[in-house]
């Protein structure tokens, strides 16, 4: 097979502590990432030959960005580095009662003003799978008219798409709806990750109460679409959550074990490490059981370390989904 | 209204990380802070005009107390200095089965061996409210002094009162009984906070064995006191606790809801969180209900991050007074 | 005497350890700084009354920059907060033949973007002195015009202005030149800190060579301009640089001794250290020979501290720059 | 009574930040430990005059192991030094779903390949009790036949000896088995540490099933055996586990109470802390009932802070056995 | 052009803070690096299409060894995996008059106990330049081997040979000498780095004392040998030193300007960085002056910054060989 | 020959960070030294047996400090534990024109109210050196009497003492002065360290300005004196200092060569290094060159690393002494 593509923006994140507010921190981890290139990063680890394609500043923290997806054996000669800024988000992790929270900063980032285009038929040569995000649409009209050139692009060329639907009510600013933009997107792709309240937002179509019977909806209306998954997550408090995934295959939805994760780390990118394993379990043609297993305990396991992307094995992670000594001693 | 006055000594709390041993660490956090100080700390960040008084030493150290209070918005003008040492508190956490522990190195402090009068008209020329607590009177003669002091300056002014009893063994080794003293303070004083224990060693009269009884009787013996808060907490380890808040308003106690704490991060000033609490609650007239229930979201949320002051909006504690969202993710 | 008011925008700086470079940090030590704002905290903590006006945002990062001035003591009550983002800068510090870096992300600031006008009748109130720098005008045309009607305002009201001229090519890009704006600015002011090129790419009017000739052609064409402060930097390498003080009471030039830092901590805020010298020693009448001395002094010792603001006594700078026991241990 | 000594490897731990994968590491904390100087730590701390025999490297890793010994109190004057490396391991602390992991890098190291001979009489001169672990044996040919030569020393003279047997697979490749080594060396010992698999593992006879039945098979085959202790241990997770004390003392199996440790700071050592009571206990003929107890506190109490050594005086471990507080702030 | 490609072990870093002595270390910090690899990094940051071979051991560390490899951009696709330990060595990077020290740990490597054959045809398929170091042939027969069977494949191909003679007295342990290997290995390359002592070792001839007049012995006796580079390096003191590039193109001898660093951050690298200066000159078939100039800034940089490889920018590394506004603030 | 045993009081120094000023720091660095204990650590690293007597606070942080002593192998089995504080020092360590500062917090301390006698007797049984400084007698009655007690039984039993006058202005405020105590104290010392300072507030007689004309009255005054020790620091910076050693044998002065010292990292506990070395070179009956020169490298090198005591071993020191390969990579 040839490679699996991300395309969206990566972002720096500045975190407190786990201990510390955000306001009282006299410094920041810093970690680069973004909903698709997380995606890029974890297949990468699983020896999937991955590329990102993006738009980073022309200065040290756009290389920095551009180093730390390197890091994971991502390859990144299709992005374009231009003047301009990069998008920031700020995070406190949040304890106990205490939630976490996001500040972001990521308006007029060198992302979304992206001023040169895409050669989007080069770009997918060799590969086999493109995978977006509802981010990417709702950051600016350039970043919703290059996802819509390259989807288009893909499709012409039989790539796999693959799509996080991701609404985020604080972006689509600039003067869009999503509902403008995301149904062609999503009438182009093969996979979906996405709730309820995602295709309610995006879709513009009245829909029903759960995800069992939205899903023959979603794909009788987008008959590209073969699969959708969607985790459902109890919150107990910051520090203690369960998390169970669900697998529409056209068919029927198959369910996860349900991960109890106590104490929680870090559980921004669980959503991409879960989009991760989907993309890894299709690729392998494992069964909906497999892949679902795998994907939620891919998702399960990011919350147990620091970062946005995934550290993990696919040894790591399907040990975990096959329950393997969790939490024993490996020595 | 006027501004709220704190008054008694800051200390430099010395604390190892949470994984490792007091005896063993190599360097040491640094937080100053005060049971009293910590009160104006939370209400200046709840836009309450806030002044503490105290005295520091006149060296980097001092300075840096001095500081820490301006951060929080307190105002420090009537703040003496001179020649001294600053007392200390060595910290060590406690997680799981291992128990916090605190070791006292406060004697001799510029605070205890104050040597210039406090011109009390002059620093409650503008204010509402003063602030004290039973560590005051417990430190030296001359603390003790201050405060009678201060506390029938403040009443012949008509302010407003409150104390946090505050009883700690280990003080009271100049040569005074709380009961000598703690009796006269309170007879003056219109807000407190305290439990059975706290009343049985300072009033040194006969009294029942729960909260609800020991009230009436304490507001029937000092006319001048309308309200008694109160916190009951339940240790699972030094990891996991519980809380409550209990409110007697002179007729009935009111009750908060159980906040279950799971990690603690740092559970110094949860009660000092807990006193600020009601005394915002009393400042803006909100009913008994209101303030019990904001006062235990704050002391439990102060439980959630390092130091000895809350670091919490005004809407973050109501959030968690009102269960929204608690632990999930904001952005 | 009346406070001492600062006007100007607050920045958040990340920056790498001196040994690690920008691209290579994971993590990033956190300072809020401005220039104007950086000379309230050196007077705050020399006893001279301070008070800081800037607009910041709503959010945790806004509050971390308030509390930063709170700190030192300076008043914020007229600071504004609104939504938007927070000005960023990033600083790679620079050891020997590595120079320091300073990547900008500051456009579109919720300071450069401010939508609410300020009542300077109102901030001038209490004032004796008001002090802007060469950046704010730069920003933005909304803080170029604040910052004209501060000017006037002040001036209405007789208090003194004083500005650092500061001028940075890389700001100025909403479509005014210096010299449209700046000539006013300065013709309302009393002391100016600049060298010849501030004042050619600030003035337009042909101008000598050097700063004992530009000095005269500056006080006779701006007759309200009583004084003009400047430093001359050698810079041998990244980490050892000496530096001279100059200044000129209208009358003559006035220089300090040379001080030869070896090595330098941090030298962002020493310009802004030498201002706020020269603002101390004209706030209390000193000769000009103790001026210069002072500020030089403030200046040096700004480069040995990590910090965009002065932490020093007057006493330390005093000590410095008479010479007193430089570098051995004081106990 | 005479000195404790233990003999075996101490060897030089690297273990990530808990919440950072190995892999992703920037830096390492650094313990030095080994299964048996581990125990020589915590009987040290317990006035249990101790001393460590092994080889360490002549180079300043050596050295700082050797310091590491000595900051417990443990003498190190028969402590050999030679050309060579130190041995390693690299810990990944684990979390919740994510376990704990050791990689280990301790082959050829000076001590495997030990090459001066140990004057055991003059070492066990003024000693009471000799303490080795099944690690040793299992290390190298040279390792093996040092530990064979002190027992039979150590039993000649009367001393005390006991015995970790601590199987581990990894080990063991210099081309003997434990069945070819280990009986001898059990035969010689006075008290045990071991479960059904260690025994299994080591004695190569059919042993029944339960820890109950295999005690008296053991003490019965190995008439020097008086004792045997055991740990059960049960894994919610990384960060939650419960642990239980056993102690066969030739008559019948006493049970300690139940120890749930959530959340887990370091389990590494715990064993070697549950060693360490049961020798005190012994020591000072303590009951079955207060050896186990103590021990077992000793082993839970090791999982709440950092490094291999248990860092808790007697008043600690045994204010935990007795459920004194356990969790409560102490002030 | 085709790629450059590296060949030798990397190395796990573990150094102690500048500060602090590596016997007194709590943590260490970590870097993976080795004197080809270093090459690599430097030439794929100066977009050099860049290629690393190597054996890693199969475990975390050596995934870490690999992902800081491909940061930089480094293709990782022919490093070979297999069961084994990763070559160690411990820095005390050295201040004032104590001096730096590394504690070499590196037998019995995955590296050096290298398994499986490479395939040189291959890995050399799209290859223009072979870099190999004197340090690979001392660890080991195995690594001698390979050595030459690729340097032999490489010469069949017609691609560029340079080697960094690199002569270390503490290898070289597993019975050949480097005159038994070496004179092999230098006459089937184009570029050398070496010093009078490093031929004196390698080559077993007679030599005269300067590097001027051993240069025309070296070129005439092996005839591929093209171009010769060597560093004069004058210590002052661990923290200063100065350091000239020598640079004979079988013709004469250019010279570099001298750099003065002051203070060191990390010199180890600083070779590695001449190295890659060399080739990227030669690559882009620079004039000697400018060769060799770019490579001794290149050298000069790695000293200001962590790390074993050069993190700079061709702009960078130009900017300070070209003497511009050296230590200069950069906004 | 018998132990080495220094006596006098352990304080726990708590610093900044060397970029950070006291007043800003947010941790600190912890070390426990104390001038006599220093000596102490630096001789068991250099094999000569030592053995520290004081008195210790009976909690974790006295704990602390007597683990600090084993760690270099100090014996510490006549140290006293009583209830009480530790004396504690901040230290503020300077960098270029910031000088470094120490606040003492030290009065009150467990061992300047030290309750129990010590038996010297048993404590000198085994000795062969007692050394002893100014600063003890300096701190209370009572310690000034343990003193005299512990020197006349020293001179009982002919055992060597030595003494550093180290005179302290900030100390003697129980009620004596220097010369009501000190000379006594000297009359009984073998070896002293001072400088004209420190004799002449010290012995209370007129005395010449030279150390060359001054020690021959010392000597000539107090017959068991038999050689005078000091160093002669110029102070370039905080940053850059220069030392040089001078030893008065009783008939001569003998001069150790310069040692410029830059960067200096921790110059606290250099004279006690000094001690240490000249203790070293008259136990092993150096000549007076060998001794001074070693004694001022050990000094010099106690600038280059962190902490009170000097980590280095006799080799590094002779290293330095002998000018071998200064600041060059030793590998």
């Amino acid at each position: 097979m040839g490679c699996f593509i991300s395309w969206g923006e990566v972002l720096l994140r500045l975190s407190a502590s786990a201990t510390e507010r955000l306001a009282n921190a006299r410094n920041l981890d810093v970690i680069y990432g973004g909903s698709e290139a997380n995606v890029a990063c974890a297949l990468a680890q699983w020896s999937i030959p991955s590329r990102h394609v993006t738009v980073l500043p022309d200065h040290a923290i756009g290389t920095a960005a551009l180093q730390s997806l390197q890091r994971f054996g991502v390859q990144t000669d299709f992005i374009q580095r231009q003047a301009g800024r990069m998008g920031i988000y700020f995070l406190e992790h949040g304890v106990s009662l205490r939630s976490p929270q996001v500040i972001y900063d990521r308006f007029h980032s060198a992302f979304a003003e992206m001023s040169q285009p895409f050669e989007w038929e080069k770009i997918l040569a060799d590969a086999s799978w493109l995978h977006w995000s509802g981010i990417t649409p709702a950051v600016s009209q350039a970043a919703a008219d290059a996802t819509r050139t390259a989807l288009h692009a893909a499709r012409k060329l039989n790539i796999t798409i693959s799509a996080d639907i991701n609404y985020r009510r604080v972006l689509w600013q600039y003067g869009k709806k999503p509902t403008d933009i995301m149904p062609e997107l999503i009438s182009l792709s093969d996979y979906l990750v996405g709730g309820v309240d995602d295709f309610n937002n995006c879709l513009g179509i009245a829909l029903p109460n759960s995800f069992e019977e939205v899903c023959p909806t979603v794909t009788q209306t987008y008959p590209n679409v073969k699969g959708i998954g969607n985790t459902i997550r109890q919150t107990h408090s910051a520090s203690h959550q369960e998390l169970q995934g669900l697998w529409w295959d056209s068919r029927s939805v198959t369910t996860s074990r349900n991960y109890s994760i106590d104490p929680i780390v870090d559980r921004i990118g669980s959503g991409d490490a879960f989009m991760a394993g989907l993309v890894y379990g299709l690729w392998h043609q494992h069964t909906p059981a497999q892949i679902i297993e795998f994907a939620t305990a891919a998702a399960a396991l990011k919350h147990t370390h620091h970062g946005d992307a995934l550290h993990a094995t696919v040894a790591e992670v399907a040990g975990l989904a096959t329950n393997l000594n969790t939490g024993k001693l490996l020595r």
